[in-house]
């Protein structure tokens, strides 16, 4: 396990990266992320397009694959798999099985944090009700464990069991993950560290996000079993820069692009970087209001208060603090890419890695 | 798959059959599913209490296996394994993963039924909050699976994949089933055949509930692949026996003894056997008044109301209707038993499986 805090041991970001050199780069990323992921969706629909019961099961299941994604955990992970010499025939389940369990947590995480948009609609509990989502979240997760054991005819016994494990570790982490972030908004936690953050999105979102995705990529790429951990400090430095940077969307993106509420984390009272920057950086009088703010039901959360939290936000530099901190994340992780990724070969697959990591912290979306 | 009606082509019982001649029969099924169920739930106990995050995960998780359950699947997995010559120590990571199973289908299911009492205290929802039960039922899913694949040490990679390859078949039948019935309530479906009702919970119980634990006990017993069929049929009447028994329990138990609270499935708009029969027999006013019963909102739901039903019930003889329908189920299951563990060796499990099917019409619990 990477340890829970990063120093300045990676190379850093300019403010300006993007602009000076890399629209070329954006765009092939933006390319191969629609390449991947519509391999990736186009299976997920067609697995969806006759199952029954329909309105209430196969139907609701579909809505979030058919909304534009990122696509980032397939991508990842079939680009992987290419860069150390696999084929796509042999990825393409695993990665169907990484975007359904994607879209799973999604769909129960949606509940869990009563959020309202996802993907520019409405959340699918929002549209269904609450039980046909939960429902449909364990759908996806069971279509998820499918996939994987499909894999048997096309990579054998042991390296689909070994996939297995991956996913079966990773579904512990994840629920631990947002096991911690829940308790935090119950208990009104108003005084964690950023080593407490950084701890709860590794669980939460790096293991499956990205470590994962970048193992199970190069178990199958290798045909072989050597060596996985030196994807661990790679993917959680990603996931976290990734974390950081759609909180910071979620604060300041514009919905539109983005699709969800600006502010959602704020009325959801999620405790994020720029959160916890500031309640660690502002008077005790506004820790005391923001701590009432937090408290309260979200239904009385008021818009008025929220932009109240945001001009603090701006004043004491918290985003600007979370920003630098997922550009400190992502020089990380470009680091750790050279290591982890050595024995992969040049070429467009590895390329494309290597610029995600900077999309990681320059995307809108 | 079997079909999706009984005709009376298994053995009948008696009304009062557990008064002539079950005392010792019922006597010995509460003994081993006591001494199976502790077992089980020993392990469970044991898996869940260091694990971390505490307070909203682990201590959560083993909130309904810390309550006395009934103990059906696993015991009746261990059972079908010793019956047919297999060892404790080779079934017993199969049957936790069973139970596992059920606590997540429990957890989840609360949520979405919007039920409020579980094993004589309050749902895990109504404890902790709609978050944290969500994950909570997400966790016993993957801890189901962790314990499925740890058979691979004492199994070996053969035995453990078929065994996971029932459960994704299971995981996928409940999920449709669940989606049916939570359809038919959003929908406020009021004509509803018994056909349809007997194919929605051979989905949701019946694969969970005893098909599964029989076909996995049997395939560990046998240590082979043979003619697992047999036990379909066996498991869907026996289930369906269970489930019918289990909604007559819900609109006349005792709430001391059973758990939940009375008529309970009335105040959820479950479309029971009862309810069905109700609709089909009763006037087309009181049709009419009943619709708009159950198309209303849970919290709009009187109790004058639900006596009101449960009175007209028992005018047109539908919980008598289900009670003989449950009967015939479990004749039928009982002549299916001979046939589905023909070549299991006489002895208490075996007597035990066959006294279950009788103790699953006749249970207070």
């Amino acid at each position: 396990m990477p340890a829970a805090t990063t120093q300045s041991n990676g190379r850093s970001f300019g403010r300006n990266t993007l602009e000076v050199n890399g629209s070329s780069a954006a765009a092939r990323v933006d390319r191969l992320l629609g390449f991947y992921g519509e391999l990736v969706r186009g299976r997920i629909v067609a697995l969806l397009a006759h199952g029954e019961p329909r309105r209430y099961l196969y139907e609701p299941l579909a809505v979030y694959p058919k909304r534009r994604g990122k696509n980032l955990r397939p991508a990842l992970c079939i680009a992987t798999t290419l860069a150390f010499g696999g084929t796509l025939d042999r990825v393409l389940n695993s990665a169907v099985a990484l975007e359904l369990l994607h879209n799973a947590f999604m769909v129960h995480d949606d509940v869990e944090d009563g959020s309202e948009y996802r993907r520019g609609g409405p959340t699918l509990h929002a549209q269904y009700g609450i039980g046909i989502a939960i429902n449909a979240g364990d759908a996806l997760n069971a279509l998820s464990i499918s996939q994987l054991m499909a894999n048997r005819s096309v990579l054998g016994s042991e390296l689909t069991w070994r996939i297995l494990s991956e996913l079966e570790y990773l579904a512990r982490q994840s629920v631990e993950g947002q096991a911690m972030e829940l308790g935090w908004v119950q208990d009104n936690r108003c005084d964690l560290t950023e080593a407490e953050y950084l701890r709860m999105i590794l669980k939460k979102t790096c293991w499956y996000s990205a470590i994962q995705p970048s193992r199970i990529g190069a178990l199958i790429g290798m045909a072989a079993a050597n060596d996985l951990d030196r994807f661990n400090r790679f993917g959680y430095y990603l996931g976290a820069a990734f974390q950081i940077q759609d909180d910071i969307l979620n604060l300041v993106g514009d919905e539109e692009i983005y699709g969800k509420e600006t502010a959602g984390d704020l009325l959801e009272g999620k405790r994020t970087l720029s959160l916890i920057h500031l309640l660690d950086s502002c008077t005790s009088g506004e820790k005391e209001r923001l701590s009432r703010f937090l408290a309260s039901p979200r239904v009385r959360r008021r818009k008025r208060e929220v932009d109240w939290i945001l001009r603090l936000m701006k004043n004491y530099g918290s985003i600007d603090y979370a920003r630098s901190r997922a550009r400190n994340l992502a020089g990380a992780a470009l680091a750790e890419f050279d290591e982890a990724y050595r024995d992969a070969k040049e070429g467009e697959p590895k390329g494309f890695i290597r610029d995600l990591v900077r999309y990681m912290i320059e995307r809108r979306l």
